[in-house]
């Protein structure tokens, strides 16, 4: 299961997803966030083999993303708790369930998020830290650190295709002429 | 590749991952969120096979996150396009792309988020759509669709476990008494 390492890239989404590895690691997170420790209990609720789960959580510690804690000496025991670059993992798990329970829910959502002040239900959206307005029409730019081929890729890019967001309809369907391979 | 389906959990994490599987598939909605549609784009973008390339696009397709659509018809040549369902993992992506900005570039942001209208830079920030409340302290709860085993597992949880972030430490040092084998 060795795969080509996207780390050499200096996108901020494929670093992010190196440390992440395949789906299962970020159920293990989820569980760490739901404040499971102990190996038995990521076994318990997630069902996957000794050998895997010891695997995985061994690979979320090499990426800095758990920490492996001794809690009892004799016989010693580990249990792994959220780095703060775990922790910080967090608004991807906020994002990932609320798209779920937006889509993948159809007889309604099994689970939810609640302020834990009011017990209100929270329905997550992005709003920029500063300014609070929210997040609908950005668009991603170069930043310090770019490459020059970054920069011209970008660049190329400006306009509505670099919205990280569909482009509205009337201008969606302009560009039809090229002539390209289809896989 | 073939891997344990995790559809059956009731788990909206579980099955938003199920949808978008390794993170090649969300590199390549990446690049569709940046506006490529092309097989070829994809793939200069990516450095992968026409036949690995080919399935990740299938994937997505068959799990309803791109469309395939014509836009030529002689030669038949498509391209591939955000669905509703698509453009509602834009979340995802801008959460993925401030984690990693924030923990695994040493070197300084290469790609960053600006706002449209006044190029400002934009820092992606969770509040609640309804209250605007920062999400700073939620946690999860069951919700109208819960199975009672998950009802039962949440509330056992209940407390500062549930709370979806780490608690602080006064609580953390508690609980060391359980013995468990650590794999």
């Amino acid at each position: 299961m060795k795969r080509k390492s996207v780390d050499h890239m200096p996108c901020p989404v494929a670093r992010s997803l190196e440390r992440v590895g395949d789906w299962w690691n970020i159920l293990v997170l989820r569980d760490a966030f739901y404040g499971v420790r102990r190996f038995d209990d990521f076994q318990a609720s997630l069902g996957i083999a000794t050998s895997t789960l010891a695997r995985r959580l061994d690979s979320l510690v090499d990426s800095g993303l758990l920490e492996r804690r001794l809690y009892c000496q004799r016989p010693p025991r580990y249990e792994y708790v959220l780095t703060e670059t775990g922790r910080d993992f967090r608004p991807v798990m906020l994002a990932l369930l609320a798209w779920g329970n937006r889509h993948f829910a159809p007889e309604g959502p099994s689970v939810e998020l609640a302020d834990r002040a009011t017990g209100a239900r929270i329905d997550p959206v992005f709003v920029d830290r500063l300014t609070g307005r929210p997040v609908t029409d950005a668009y991603v730019v170069a930043g310090p650190a770019a490459s020059d081929a970054l920069r011209r890729r970008f660049d190329d890019m400006r306009g509505p295709s670099a919205r990280l967001e569909d482009p509205p309809a009337s201008i969606e369907h302009k560009r039809h002429s090229t002539k390209e391979n289809d896989g």
